[in-house]
């Protein structure tokens, strides 16, 4: 069996949005969708469907639902979570946190088979909706790319570009 | 060094409310916050702080915040991620995403060191602002309480209560 320490994977994840032309084995992709189906949720509502894309035509089309997925194109596959509609800014933002922790836990699952991770937004709903089919009081939220990185394997980083360590954390209070 | 593979730690991961009375080693924690920091946001915003309490009176005062947050006032330490205030819905769906991210990657950090986490919302939020000193500008968003397990130690789940598998993965189309 493939895998790495956690600790090792949680370093290695980073954003890929340039993919080997090679198909992601089922049963790993299987395991990505697993992961994120364990995932919490407020009050376990699994408020969520997966849709897990591999054909390449349907991949070209739905790169074009926002600016920033057109990565989706050239992905292995591409998972797009869809949640309820939700007009409720409080529940639309619950909703927001666990699909969240889906995609957390999702991009970790695939970083530890060495598969790259790519997550998007959704901008055009009607032409999620005519892609996926999914019913009127759904909507797709999220789209996590995924594939073999084109260019260097995954990785611990050693030092990526976030603010300081000192700087994010407090200890005690603010 | 402790820590488990990544799949396991994905599979071992649940909601724990009840801990031992026994201190996080701070190495560890640091470990979780690191986790954290690392996680990726929108346009690499980092739209998040930190604050990590492990006084025990704190914690109490803490645990009063949210009526789903009793456990945080038995917890060996809680995280508080705070966020900048938003009064758009989409940006406060865009922060609570990120934050879903934080959040998940905090708890697999944990999972993977035999730490259990158990996150909770916050509903007081000038009660929280009274105990941990943020600005105005900024709201408790969210808290991650962490404990070695009162019950059973963390091992990997073979049946999580969540829906069927294919109930909730659609194969190229909903």
């Amino acid at each position: 069996m493939r895998g790495m320490e956690t600790w090792d994977a949680i370093r290695a994840r980073r954003n890929v949005r340039e993919y080997q032309d090679r198909p992601i084995d089922p049963h790993d992709l299987d395991r990505i969708l697993e992961a994120g189906r364990r995932s919490p949720s407020s009050s376990n509502r699994q408020r969520w469907d997966f849709v897990v894309c591999t054909d390449r035509e349907q991949l070209v089309e739905l790169a074009k639902v926002w600016h920033g997925a057109r990565h989706v194109a050239s992905s292995a596959a591409t998972i797009v979570l869809l949640a309820p509609q939700a007009d409720d800014p409080r529940m639309a933002a619950s909703i927001a946190y666990d699909l969240g922790q889906v995609t957390m836990s999702m991009m970790l699952a695939a970083a530890d088979l060495g598969i790259g991770s790519g997550h998007a937004s959704v901008g055009d709903q009607d032409l999620a909706r005519q892609i996926l089919g999914h019913p009127q009081d759904r909507r797709a939220a999220y789209m996590i790319a995924l594939g073999h990185p084109a260019g260097r394997p995954l990785a611990p980083l050693r030092a990526p570009d976030r603010r300081p360590f000192d700087q994010v954390v407090h200890r005690g209070r603010w």
